[in-house]
């Protein structure tokens, strides 16, 4: 039965929900019954929230991040140290990376990985604006933080063959066990590197 | 940090997810990018089907269920059998109950069961309707649909006192082990009193 309590507003906003990913049609349900509960307005600004950000956004001239204005905040924060970028996937890894405060630079958001499986190309992600920022100069450190798997490494290797005449450093994440992990869990490619890769001990 | 990505609509659309049960900062913010990779046209569809149920929602004068309009459409419709109510706590039974199939009287919706814990007691209960529905006439059966806890037992107990007066057969759920399950892992309390209440084979 499609509509089975006979509300086709109700039938309308659960489907709406359910469109989204990893929702199924019973969280669907309960999250559209949580709103029936709400308040007129608070679920008008529930509702209104999502397009005027969908109308509204927009990403930055300079490093593709999303943002409010032609410049994002972090592009046009002078305390921020631009002869560095972190070159990185999507939105979500500046979030992650801003999350952990230890990076102080400019970010490069590729809009990707290479792969050619889902027919992922250089020239659909934003690498020659990435070269254009090189080109123009003061630019000392590119840190390629790409997701460790087979499309990260292909575009890291993509990217370093492009921008090795440049003069400029090329880092990557360091990658190692993670902190908190259990040895004995570690899987073999990850606890083989850090041990070729071992630090000397810090206090 | 608050706004790590220095867009404030962003942070106001991830922060009106959160708000949801069971949906996290994570989850919020995934969900908002997915929304931001859609046609706006969609993201105004979504925004709007929550807007337009909460303003447009109304429920059924009789059964206490959902509905478009004045009488839900179960009630509405001719061909159910009237003389019996499917007493439930919440729309979402109703919903559950119509998936099987197997029901085709009508319902009562109490809004919820008695619980001096969360200090909801009859008074706060659609019961006083459900007493009018039986005074009007034409009800042959009531069935206790609620849920099997400690709040659903006492609410049982109390609608059975105050409707055996009336010429109607009180009737609940069956109990017992569900279809499917292990017996070895069935609850003593359910095994127990599946043995007492035991049917004749069917084939």
């Amino acid at each position: 039965m499609d509509n089975p309590c006979s509300s086709i507003l109700l039938d309308n906003a659960v489907k709406e929900f359910s469109k989204l990913p990893g929702i199924g049609k019973k969280t669907a349900l309960r999250l559209v019954l949580h709103l029936l509960r709400q308040s007129s307005e608070d679920v008008e600004q529930f509702g209104n929230a999502f397009i005027t950000l969908r109308n509204g956004i927009r990403y930055c001239k300079v490093c593709h991040n999303i943002s409010d204005s032609e410049i994002c905040g972090i592009c046009a924060d002078e305390r921020r140290d631009a002869s560095q970028i972190c070159v990185v996937e999507n939105i979500n890894e500046v979030i992650s990376i801003e999350n952990t405060q230890q990076f102080h630079g400019l970010y490069h958001v590729l809009g990707g990985v290479i792969s050619p499986m889902d027919g992922v190309g250089p020239s659909d992600l934003a690498i020659d604006e990435l070269i254009a920022r090189l080109e123009a100069g003061g630019i000392k450190e590119v840190i390629l933080a790409l997701s460790p798997t087979m499309e990260g490494d292909t575009t890291n290797f993509y990217l370093y063959k492009k921008l090795a005449k440049y003069e400029v450093e090329i880092t990557t994440l360091a990658r190692g066990v993670s902190i908190g992990d259990e040895l004995e869990y570690a899987d073999e490619v990850t606890l083989g590197r850090s041990i070729l890769n071992r630090t000397p001990y810090k206090m």
